[in-house]
């Protein structure tokens, strides 16, 4: 389950998640890490496209090697991993992929897994939130989006796109009171009890300006602690990074990270037990040199490189 | 009812469909024409993006003036026309974007008006098609589309997706029998039955290879004989035409008409009693430069042209 | 005069800015700021495009919403505001355009409102700085750019192309001696004496190294505490904001502001009493997935966050 | 004055036109043709750009060879060339740059040349036929297009602009009467009245669409047979071609010409006297893949195969 | 070997050419059809980009069923066909390049099945050739380009570019006299002599003007008299097509042939029997939304379909 | 050897490098630096394209003026300057234009002028190296890059490729020990002994991250004070910036330097005796509105700026 030499991969013509041996729909023996796709846009509110990213973030994730020098680790050694495929569900109906997402991140986690998720939007969110909290109790969260992803359906008359998977989360007792940090939040709100339920709840809401202010290493230090440990989530909205760095995206809200801040903040989680990861809302359409995907790729590779510590 | 002048235009920071007078959700005395849009890609298979065509159709529509100099006319002098804005529904329920496009089309047409639709996906056409033929009748249907549209719930799970409203306008009577030309078909199909849809219904396909070789207006002038003053709706769904000259559309086909062709086969109905119009599949995101956008507008004009010639 | 809802806007066909009452050409009783578009790029000396703007700024600001976090106010219910239209003139006439922005600037400031306005290019700053100041007096003037703007006519044989405002506004009295700050300032110049017009007029030059270096909150503050409370035209050229961020602008120059820094720049303004605001030079050509027209639309967004802040 | 070999430009830093020698400004002595560029877009109605044609224009013209195999000629041999440079004036000064054109036509033409010329947009061939027809007597004129040009100052205010050369250069006599040709015509007009220059004095007028029913050659042959061996101007507007082959151009109106009609109507013309040429209307910022910068030097390759087959 | 359901191909993470069983580098018992990939570059005169061909248009090919409905049959039902994969070379040894897609050519045909190789540029078809014709004897070639592709190393220095493939297959033997034939051929050439290797073989230079001139149907239906029944190979330069149709090709020539001429041209040949099928200079770093890809598949495709037809 | 003013460059059909003077091959008496370009992207391991980058490079330097405010410095005036134009070779072999670079940085340093050289890819450094050493001795390097470039032949079985230079260097003793710095390394690495050939040679290595901790200018100045006067060569690989600043590049790496972050670590080596340096990877094809060529031309400039400090 470790990657295929670079060399090798371009004799084939399918380039699994970071060159790993396909398992779609299972979870061989030994196995730490599943890497699936959810090809689904039908919770975007304004520019559609995420349904095609898991295509796209395979095809550049062949570039991204096995060693992570910051950590000092052979990721893929310490942690085996496959692409477990597409999740499969009748691409028109909402409510049929979450049950189908649902099922298959309790399959990983009841294996022994991670799963390690590409959307699609963010209304992937919840249904694995709720598979993995059944199985783990409530999850702390570390959430990285320019959106609290905390509405209600007032707004578009539906209650699951992806402006509310939190909402529900927090409503259904998937995170842990206290143990919400959301990071990388900006722009403009409808009200000013936008952040009423993420508050309510006790969660952390760190806005873009202050990771500028107090640098992402001291932000991702502050969450790591404040983490002590607690079994973790980690969802990856990747309009938490800035249109320059992340154009490929639907919703996109200038004044975000950067890539490196981003990037720091994941490090900084070293020794945070990852119960799962999600990157959403990558939108192949709008990425015209795949700017997006492969930074989405280095994300994934930053979480299954925590996880990889946490693996001795 | 008139355009504004093209100076005029300049000072508006709006850019109604091709410069005409706003009256949304209205249909003001003595209108002939009202232009809608339905922000939609709920429908969409493959690549979305057709919600946003409204606003960037009605942005290059600024540029077309009104007098058609192959049919010697001026069509706003002769067909008093508004914009009529969007229809309005929740954006993620498609039951109710249909409830609702049924509902304005059915509210322009018993003014004795005639709705002229951009799309959205061509999930739009089929509560068009019922509002009118509930108040005129089995209409004849003019379709130009690389695809037939009469396919089943079957292949994704939904019934009324963008690849099916054929099959049912057909099974629900909305259609005269003999009286469906569907033009531009190509590309390959699921299997040999894909037309018996059509075909049961006495529907004429035109082939893209069809066009090219009897030629564009050999194709209209045979469609205008048989459709012998019926009424007619006319529904052009943008990958009619080669993904050269319309790259923005979500399913493109190679081996499209031209526009040329697309303009001679419109051309050549003259005389045609439109019930009704629609332009679809128009997917800004993926039309660099207005292409697509361009075309659609074009294209529409060349209706209003049709309605101002049976119009005098 | 307040926002409409986010799905109401769907409805319409056109989209005014920040979704607001659209008044062309007026300002109605009780109007604190007027938002206008002047379509003209005959300023332009490298590549052009920003006539587009207003129409594409106007799109993306549908997505912006009304309050405001990091001030905790409900911009709209404080400043009520409305889309003016664009200002009128003969398109190839530069100086008809400079005539009639400056008699709409001051159209609006004489019924007490704040024009917050869209180029265009940069040379339609002067005549808005002429009006103001006819009635306000010489104003202090806070001016983000990549370029100082104060050249003469001996480069390209034209004094008033889009290089140049700040000469002539300085030499005209529109802006009092030693409240001129220029922020953003790099990239090679002509010779030593480039600056010598700001320099001579007891202008404050802040280089985008200096923001790096001191960070824009402190830069903020510091023009914040000179201004001390001064009447102050902003004028923000998106050119200021490195291409990374900005890359539809027509000379953009490496090495310039992140968003995040112009954010906090205009933040730290609080309590300034703006006299008026444009951003300029969005070249929408340039701008394949509208990044630096939603960057626009969220820096007027923060200057009219500036005003209401004035405006308990 | 012949081509550099392919291999020799890889080692040059500048691609001149067709890898001619250099003449910046002159006419050296046995030239039979001179390339010039007008970097200007000052006469644009819609959206600019063209001001940067001449430098892509040169840079893709690196990969055209010099024998036509249609014609059966080496064309360099036949018609010693150079690349004239660009003609210089003070790039706000519409009227400064008409002179300047117009004395650099004169001066070429005065040495037994003939000016190929890049533009810049159409505004840029009022003073080459001035210069030419002054020299001449009144020419015959074959002008590509997708609109007539013969606009008067009524709609935009200003008489120069890129949509008026052909109604200056009929009223001003220096179009034979019945010698001009106008093909590729189509899209909507503002009146019926819009032809009437053009017929008033014996224009023939050849739409898009007739060039489909008779064929390119038969369009070509027939203005062959017309022109019976007048001195004749090419004036070549890029959006005689549909946006499908020459997206990169600023009014671009979607129903036009095919390249390979272009090119058929251009050799159709074997035998004419060619008094100049010019392309123009390319505008670089819409043209991604280089495919109208392309597109326009293989037009002008052809007019120069026009002048070679004069000139055994 | 029958594709997979569309459903189906969303649960997979990978997408084989036309959803077809993956089966790298060998060729299962019964199959007829092998679809390889040969990302390789090396031979690009201009612009590179082609190496990347082979994921792309595997992902496009995940839209073209299986029925073929001008020839009416079921493609996939009567041609077992697998994708084998890449070809495996060390990607900077173009001699070690040609000389492993020269041993996978030979290993399918060898297994009595024909290869449809995706390039890659143009220099991978000559080793394809080597290895046909040394187990079949001369082979008749469609050739269908923009290039005659049968240049000397005298220009670039190199025998093996991707101009000069045919040039090695007329002097090694392996194309059969008088049976080439050359399609969509245009555009200025080095010398009068360029055509010297293909006419003094014999062989047929279809230009893209005789093909509009003559109506491509009746080109193909001289082809296929021509061959007669030889056993032919197709090479498909997509350059043959024009860049509107086609613009992610780094050698594009207006001019060409469109795509609905290239598919009447290979569906006139039915009845030849295919010994293998390439589509080459597919570069998909010019190809901003999939066209030239999606044409790749649809004319691999085609060739798929004549197999079927000889193959009752 | 000034530069040209921007009015008159307007005439030329050419832009020189800076708009200097052209001197193709030569070094006219008195120069200090010469810009040349190679044209090759032979060495890319992915994405090409870098063989495109001297057109492009050249054509948007036009914009760069001549006096560096920072240095408070007029570059040109000090450091006499040509485009020496490309470096010619055959363009398909790799070793042939190793030579050719080889003897032009020979032929350069021998008439006492630096070379400032743009690539092109990274494999045309090593070249240069041994030219410079040859008459210099080793040099201390300065490289900034998100890659280490010091990979062997193991992987895609080519010595000599676009991430081997540094093996090269150090092994062929090119490189003082302990002079080496490597600036804005990051990105996963094939294993852990990835940095050791840099660190068995003394290298310093300051990985991006290190950058954004400890601040440009803090690494520049401990680069500076570590050269202690030393010849240096600095080697810039525009990948060392971040994608969003430097889209155009085959081997992006998210995580990267911003523009000023680079202007930074530039301006700090003031001081510094250059005795070369480069700019590669800038890929045009990927670069959709010049925003890398346009850094590119900076960045030279910032170079010459160095030489023009050591230069009084």
């Amino acid at each position: 389950m470790a990657q295929e030499s670079a060399l090798n991969y371009l004799s084939h013509g399918q380039i699994p998640f970071f060159r790993l041996p396909q398992a779609p729909g299972e979870v061989p023996p030994g196995t730490r890490a599943v890497l699936v796709g959810v090809p689904t846009d039908l919770g975007a509110t304004y520019q559609p496209g995420a349904r095609l990213a898991p295509w796209h973030v395979r095809r550049v994730s062949a570039l991204v090697q096995g060693y992570h020098p910051g950590h000092r680790l052979d990721v893929f050694a310490r942690v085996p991993a496959v692409d477990g495929g597409n999740v499969a569900f009748p691409p028109f109906d909402a409510a049929a992929m979450r049950e189908a997402v649902e099922a298959r991140a309790a399959a990983i986690a009841a294996r022994g897994a991670v799963p390690f998720t590409v959307g699609g939007d963010h209304s992937i969110t919840l249904p694995i939130l709720r598979a993995l909290s059944r199985q783990l109790g409530p999850l702390a969260v570390v959430h990285l989006d320019a959106h609290l992803d905390t509405s209600g359906p007032e707004i578009w008359g539906e209650p699951f796109h992806h402006g509310t998977p939190f909402r529900h989360a927090i409503a259904e007792g998937l995170v842990e009171r206290g143990a919400l940090f959301q990071v990388g939040i900006r722009g403009p709100w409808g009200s000013a009890a936008d952040d009423a339920p993420s508050r309510g709840h006790g969660g952390r809401i760190v806005t873009a300006d202050e990771v500028a202010e107090r640098g992402a290493a001291a932000i991702g230090e502050e969450i790591r602690r404040a983490l002590g440990g607690r079994r973790t989530y980690l969802s990856f909205d990747v309009d938490a990074v800035d249109p320059a760095f992340a154009p490929g995206t639907g919703t996109p809200v200038p004044g975000g990270l950067t890539s490196r801040e981003a990037f720091a903040i994941l490090r900084a989680l070293s020794g945070t037990t990852l119960a799962g990861m999600d990157v959403v809302e990558v939108a192949p359409p709008l990425d015209a040199v795949d700017q997006t995907s492969n930074l989405a790729a280095h994300l994934l590779f930053e979480g299954l490189a925590l996880l990889a510590l946490a693996n001795p």
